[in-house]
């Protein structure tokens, strides 16, 4: 029997909730709890247990890795919040900005090395194998983040360059997850590897989707500004796709609001939403976004389990990227 | 046969040099490379193989986990000198001064993660007892540094806490390492502890005298600045000593001397060493060192191997703190 992505969650989120780093003192133990306790859909670790289960696997056995996961993918807000000056998340202070940087440094490193003790916790059978991807992952998240740092003062960022800094920012976390919960689950090679490709497609779709509700999202839905990629002049698929195809006046314009210093914010956005409507920039986006979506499930598909295991992934694919056929 | 601390520190370093975390970009790998680099006693891989020789065990089965732990040993410096605004190290700019802080963070992340691929290489029937004393000593170092922190912003710091902070921060790497190279080695699990204790107290006494050293040491042999800990009323086993035995007017002095903001460098430095000397600091903290030194001893007595495959680790203990009998 599986369980649905929300039996997960809550099965998920009642382990996390008694989970504690039991460190001291109080200022390096507290961050950690505060950080894990912000919520979240908990997505990596819910795909990690659904992963196992499509295989056969018991939850029990693959929780320790679906911990893992989760605290490292914590590990690497807390740091990125100091690295990107952010203040906020998910409408509380960051954590070096309710305690300060040096703690927010040390309690990132704390979590990195919990994660790796949950980890280590799996079956020792398993234990090689799931290190592997587990390291291999978190290498390439950092590696993406370093990718990402660099852009912001790199004029020459090609599509080709973004995708390959989210596929590893983003994508990799969510693959190996699930790569992870295969090998767990006691999938073959071939399986887990399906399981990873099906991810790293999901991943990519998911993170176009959020460069274009970023430009074209529901207010509400969404949960973030409008446009705040485009007052920053984030490099997101949108932005690099418009200055590789606009040309004559559009280039020039687009250009200028980029470059302009002075410029209101709801003008930037305004005048750049213009460009990319002129250029068929979202369609293009939805559709490159499609392409990412229909490999997941082709990988999905390559997987050698019954079909009605693979029924609550693909449900959770297609709310991700929010299509309900 | 076993190898003496030049022939593993030899082994070690042409290890360590072949060593590459081989990720992308470059100003993510450069600084890994750099830090590594920069050169160093080795002391901790080093305890590590002699430990796992003085069971039996094979340099190369152990050669993994001695990579990891001086891997993550340099990830601590990196933050550590974040955190301490430490400018140079080795004579050398720190990373995130030839760098910058953002890169010195995620480098310093990813060598927590690389420390954890290396170790993870060991054999597998060792692998989870392994990973059980790494992730323990590793989330003890960040405590330790917390405490740290936290010790310079507080009054009340008492000779107990330091030794707790000291204990954290640098003794268990050193008895962790040994431990695990004994575990590698083949060693009894009574063995493996008695090792580690041996190590602890080592690291204790090690500690202790690089205290002595920053206040009575030789400018030419010890490398620093002497008075350094001094200027900056670092809390040492030898001012929270003497701030717990000073009465009258040796007790103002020092106060004073402490609180004091437009004092010159040498004169703060010939003043608390003047008091240092009245109270006896120098004997007080070399008697104390001594007890941690010969407890060491008698943990390395208990341990049950021929004497002469503890030979080498005796030299090392006693050129460690400086005693030659």
């Amino acid at each position: 029997m599986t369980h649905s992505f929300e039996e997960l969650q809550l099965l998920f989120n009642k382990e996390l909730g008694a989970y504690s780093p039991a460190v001291e003192p109080n200022n390096l133990q507290d961050p950690v709890t505060y950080t894990l306790g912000m919520g979240g859909k908990r997505l990596r670790p819910v795909l990690l247990l659904m992963a196992a289960e499509a295989f056969g696997g018991k939850i029990e056995h693959a929780m320790p890795a679906a911990l893992a996961i989760e605290i490292f993918h914590n590990s690497t807000l807390i740091h990125d919040d100091i690295m990107d000056h952010a203040d906020v998340r998910r409408n509380q202070p960051t954590v070096h900005k309710e305690w300060n940087v040096n703690t927010a440094i040390l309690s990132g490193d704390l979590m990195i090395i919990k994660a790796s003790e949950e980890i280590s916790k799996i079956d020792v059978d398993k234990l090689k194998d799931v290190l592997k991807v587990y390291n291999k992952i978190s290498t390439q998240v950092c590696e993406g983040q370093q990718y990402d740092l660099n852009f912001e003062t790199d004029d020459q960022v090609t599509i080709s360059d973004y995708m390959k800094m989210i596929r590893l920012k983003t994508s990799v976390l969510l693959a190996g997850a699930l790569q992870i919960g295969a090998i767990i689950g006691g999938a073959s090679v071939d399986n887990a590897k399906n399981m990873y490709c099906f991810g790293e497609n999901l991943g990519l779709a998911f993170q176009l989707q959020d460069d274009l509700l970023d430009a074209f999202g529901d207010l509400k839905t969404f949960g973030k500004k409008i446009g705040g990629d485009i007052v920053a002049n984030k490099k997101t698929f949108l932005l690099l796709k418009a200055l590789e195809i606009a040309q004559g006046a559009y280039r020039d314009e687009l250009t200028s609001l980029i470059n302009k210093k002075d410029i209101k914010e709801d003008e930037k956005i305004s005048g750049v939403l213009d460009i990319y409507n002129s250029l068929n920039i979202k369609a293009i986006t939805e559709d490159f976004m499609l392409q990412h979506f229909n490999k997941a499930f082709d990988y999905l598909g390559k997987i050698d389990i019954p079909e009605q295991n693979k029924e609550t992934l693909k449900q959770i694919a297609e709310n991700l990227v929010g299509r309900k056929s």
